[in-house]
C-alpha cells in the first residue's frame, strides 16, 4: 500500500540513481518518457532533484506549458514499459489523439499536487514543480522542488529494500542492470568533504 | 587489465548512477570524497558529466585551484572505504601532513592528462576537467568534461557486466544496494522524447 513519504525524505526514492519514468501535461493530454540522467541535489528541504533533457523532447514542451512534472519509480516488473516509453516519442501519437502514456500499457492516475498524472503500476512518485532550469547546448538542467511524495510502504521503509524491489539502471541499449541486495558498511560516520 | 574507453563511450561508466570516489588535488596533496550525485549530461562527444557538491567541502577548494578531477568507480569490495571517504573529511588529515586518500587505504597513481591521481582499486578512471559551473544556495553543479578514460576490461566492455562487478548504489545511512543482474528490453527502439 502507498504512503505519503515526508518531503525531508524523498530524495532517498532517487538516490541509487534508478531510471524514472517522467510523467507532464495533464491527465487528458498526457507524456511519459523514460530519465536515466536525474540526481538529487539538496539534502532535505526543500527537496530537490535534477532531471537532464533534451531541448528536442516533446516532454518538454508539456513541462514548459505548467512547469510541472511527476518522477515515477519503476521496478523489473515494468521493464518493457520503461524500454518503449523511452525509445518511442509521444509527439506523433499524440497528434493522433492517443497518448504515449496510455499507449505503453500504463495507468495515469491523478496525482494531488500537480496537473500531470502518476503511473499506477510506479513503487513511488514525486510530484513535483520545476523551480530553475540552468540551459546547456543541447540539454537544459531542470531543478525540481518535489511537493509530494509517496512510496509504497512494502517496498520503501526510509530507503528501498532492494531484496523486495529492483530498482532499473540503465547500461545502455536495451540492457537494464538491477539493484538486487543491500550491504552495510561498518566504518564510522562523521562529515564527509 | 585496464585499457582506454573511448570518449564517445565513457558516460556508460557512470550511466547506471553508481556512487563514484572523486580525486582532487595533485598527487603530493590529493583528497578523495565519495560523489553520489551524480549523471551524465551529454549523450557522447564531449563526455560530460554533472558532479553535485555542497560549497563546503575540501574536496572542492582542491578542485576550485586547479579545475581538474578523477572519477573513480569503486566496486563492492570497495564499500568499506567508499563509506570511509564519503563520511571523513580531509581537511584536518591533511593539516596533519597525511591525506584521507591514503588514510582510506587506497593506493593513488598517477593520472595521464590531470593532476589528481586515480585510485588504483578502482574499475574505472574518468580523467575529467571542470568547464562550467551552475551555482545553486548550497550546492554547484560541476559540469566536467572526461578528456581520458580506462576501465577494467573484463568488467566493462563499452557497457558494465553486473555479473562479473557489483556497483554500489546510495540507499542512505551506511546502507548501499548492490547492481548485480542485467536483464534485456525486447521492445522495438526508435526515438525517445
Amino acid at each position: 500500500m502507498k504512503k505519503e513519504v515526508e518531503l525531508s525524505k524523498a530524495k532517498w526514492l532517487v538516490e541509487p540513481g534508478c531510471v524514472v519514468l517522467v510523467t507532464s501535461g495533464t491527465m487528458e493530454n498526457a507524456n511519459v518518457m523514460t530519465f536515466s540522467w536525474q540526481t538529487p541535489v539538496n539534502n532535505a528541504d526543500p527537496c530537490l532533484v535534477l532531471l537532464v533533457i533534451n531541448h528536442i523532447r516533446y516532454s518538454y514542451e508539456l513541462i514548459k506549458q505548467n512547469h510541472e512534472l511527476v518522477i515515477n519509480v519503476p521496478g523489473e516488473e515494468l521493464l518493457e514499459q520503461t524500454h518503449f516509453v523511452g525509445t518511442v516519442t509521444g509527439r506523433n501519437i499524440n497528434k493522433s489523439l492517443r497518448d504515449k502514456l496510455r499507449e505503453s500499457g500504463l495507468t495515469p492516475i491523478p496525482a494531488k499536487m500537480v496537473e500531470p498524472p502518476l503511473i499506477e503500476e510506479c513503487a513511488a512518485h514525486l510530484e513535483s514543480r520545476v523551480v530553475e532550469t540552468f540551459k546547456m547546448q543541447t540539454h537544459d538542467l531542470l531543478v525540481c522542488e518535489v511537493v509530494r511524495a509517496v512510496a509504497d510502504a512494502e517496498l520503501f521503509d526510509g530507503k528501498w529494500i532492494p531484496e523486495r524491489f529492483h530498482t532499473l539502471h540503465y547500461l545502455g541499449g536495451n540492457k537494464y542492470g538491477l539493484m538486487e541486495r543491500a550491504i552495510e558498511a561498518h566504518g564510522k560516520k562523521t562529515t564527509a568533504e
